[in-house]
């Protein structure tokens, strides 16, 4: 008979079987690029950011990460055990696909949506709650739109044991209540965005008091509170570097499971909004051209309405609407860009990744912007083919790979990022149908 | 190059590479029943049924199945195929529920929320569709409640090549819109029931036009128009002795599982509304039980509120309201037994499958009622430790399992059956937070 006397603290491995085929390392394209990432600027002296600079919104260990240039970094034993609670995540043949679109393509789809809060978010929640716990951080802030971010980090806080506190734009907060309601499932608090907690949340509403609120609001809602509480940090579930890192094991995953199957890559589909999926599936991919030779083509799939890869300005820019971030080199409609109320909510953000716009201008990624009615066909294809409904922001992807399916002449391999499920996200396919 | 000039039929198998840990046998308990289930009865002759009084509504494939006593029955291919796509579902130890309990006992949870449409559903869904297709039937029909049901046929639907026509009880078609629009994206059509379509539908309608429908009235509708549409058959997502064959891949890979951990279960708790999930986990059990003498416990777990394992009578009633199914030998509150709007709207139905009634009868399986805030309460716990929010129906099986767990004095295996994911019900939680 065991007695059970005291519980470790949740930070500490169970010592659950990891299989093996969940990563054992992050990888970092940083250690691969031909040229470095343009750094993050203070926005007050415009001069490179400094860890003290960082020290109130992060832990040492993402701070750290963040200019590393390490190819690959360890996953923590208890990130891990976390990770195989849903990954490996599988990589599907999308056989009825094919035989629909009668393609000589050979099309298989790598899909996040298995993990318990339905996307891709979960990869770098889970790393960044994890490191906030051991340093002693008691509560994470963050900023949400349609939702999905929001429920990641909140589920992460639950299991590692941090409180979350969340601002969502106001538009998705009174519309779509799904997401709030599985972050507070989780033990999360959620407000609608701007709101009158924060000072820039009382100075947006004083000048529009009937505002819906944007990413870049919240953002600054979220960044204040964190930078004001000791005991408080705040996390970002795209954009920067630590998280492109955290979300390699995407990419990391589908190489290894296409050895596996004898296949490589001619092809990779992936969305982009701030790049985090994108960069997650296909910087592995990137890496493997570099360093070997491989040749495998990376599309990045943007929808028409917020077009920062195709049509934004490569720059130096704020990340948010009250210019309290770093300013960061990226490709950027400009931090005031109020994107059109599309569907896939993830995908509105007026910039992009500084590693992944750092990779298109270096020619390692292509891009396209697909337009909203194609990308919801192209779900409703896969879905009834595959049974999966995909959702809004995975099925810009679908869409660029439809397409080049439909237009292929020989037997190629084609990878689709299927960074999410769109089970939440029903009513946008309600509205197309 | 391939050239791809025809397409085969959609229940020819694909070529996808299935598993060896996908089962290749469904497993029958009618084979290791000590007694024979009681036969089906014609309404009208309380005569046994033969085939012939089923075939208006069932392919012969299904019928064979639903009087079969033969042990394994042979899974299709195809149909491994599409199981391929989430299964082997999940066994996971469950070691952050067992640090927050503080339990010497070991927990693991069987998790079925990974299929595409989100439950246990599927498994009968596609082997239902499949014999359809096979037979050449061109349409289903179907009633759904809370739209679980109606969502899974209508993905097996999809993926198979049928068209699919779902009668759902009009409270849930009109409070719970997004299952019905799960049910729209893979082209099924949705009716909220009693509707004007059918003679039953009009008939309710005519006593009462305000009325909120139940399961029993949409069984009615869907009957009907099955039965006269000689290309359409009616498909039942529970309570037959086809439907709980097909569940019982749940219960083998569960065994497996579990074997190949050295495990044995010393107690399995499953939530029981029409019985399907139940069966499905625990039949195999049951069957190594009376085979090989081994001695897991099973409970069945019902929501107090709708008690017919635990309070109702075991007789011959009829499975719809109008009376126009068989008759089956089950634990029943009455055909006309109106059950109180619960949020577990899976678990809602008068009566029981048959076969878990007369194992029931047999002292096979033992039952417990659970009360609806004890089972949200157990929900939460479980979310917060495991990161799964689990189905309102999958919850009362955590409140049997967390209870035990808790009483627990000895390192015992408990086993949950988590026959689906909670996200389309989060407004059920907000309302007990």
């Amino acid at each position: 008979m065991t007695e059970v006397t005291s519980r470790p603290p949740l930070t500490e491995p169970t010592g659950a079987v990891v299989p093996s085929s969940v990563p054992t390392h992050w990888y970092n394209l940083a250690a691969d690029l031909p040229e470095p990432v343009p750094p993050a600027l203070h926005p007050g002296t415009r001069e490179p950011l400094g860890p003290a600079d960082l020290a109130p919104l992060f832990p040492m260990a993402l701070i750290e990460q963040e200019v590393s240039t390490e190819r690959w970094v360890e996953i923590p034993q208890t990130v891990r055990e976390i990770y195989a609670l849903w990954r490996p995540a599988p990589l599907v043949r999308a056989l009825r696909l094919e035989r629909a679109l009668g393609t000589p393509a050979r099309i298989y789809y790598k899909y996040e949506g298995v993990s318990p809060a339905g996307s891709h978010k979960p990869n770098t929640a889970v790393a960044q709650a994890y490191y906030n716990a051991i340093e002693g951080t008691r509560k994470l802030t963050t900023e949400t739109g349609a939702g999905q971010w929001g429920a990641s980090l909140a589920f992460a806080c639950s299991l590692l044991g941090l409180e979350c506190e969340v601002w969502q734009v106001r538009a998705s907060f009174d519309s779509k209540p799904y997401r709030r309601m599985q972050m507070e499932t989780y033990g999360a608090t959620c407000h609608p965005s701007p709101s009158d907690l924060t000072e820039s949340g009382r100075a947006l509403l004083a000048k529009d008091p009937h505002t819906t609120g944007s990413l870049g609001m919240a953002i600054s809602e979220a960044v204040e509170v964190a930078a004001g509480d000791p005991e408080a940090h705040y996390a970002l579930g795209s954009v920067l570097n630590h998280v492109m890192l955290h979300q390699s094991v995407i990419g990391i995953e589908a190489l290894e499971q296409l050895d596996a199957l004898g296949e490589s890559a001619d092809v990779v589909f992936g969305c982009a909004g701030g790049g985090s999926n994108l960069a997650g599936l296909s910087f592995p991919f990137i890496g493997r051209n570099l360093r070997d030779g491989a040749t495998a083509r990376i599309v990045a799939c943007e929808p028409a309405a917020c077009p920062s890869l195709t049509q934004g300005e490569y720059r130096y820019d704020f990340g948010d609407v009250a210019g309290l971030t770093p300013l960061l080199k990226m490709h950027t409609l400009g931090a005031d860009f109020v994107p059109p109320p599309i569907h896939a909510g993830g995908l509105r953000y007026h910039g992009m990744s500084p590693m992944v716009s750092h990779a298109r201008e270096l020619g390692l990624l292509d891009a396209i912007a697909v337009e909203q009615e194609d990308a919801f066909a192209a779900g409703i294809e896969f879905a009834r083919a595959e049974g999966i409904i995909p959702a809004p922001e995975s099925t810009h992807a679908v869409a660029g790979a439809i397409a080049h399916a439909r237009a292929a002449t020989t037997d190629e391999t084609i990878v689709i990022g299927l960074s999410g499920n769109g089970v939440l996200d029903l009513p946008a396919y309600e509205s197309f149908l």
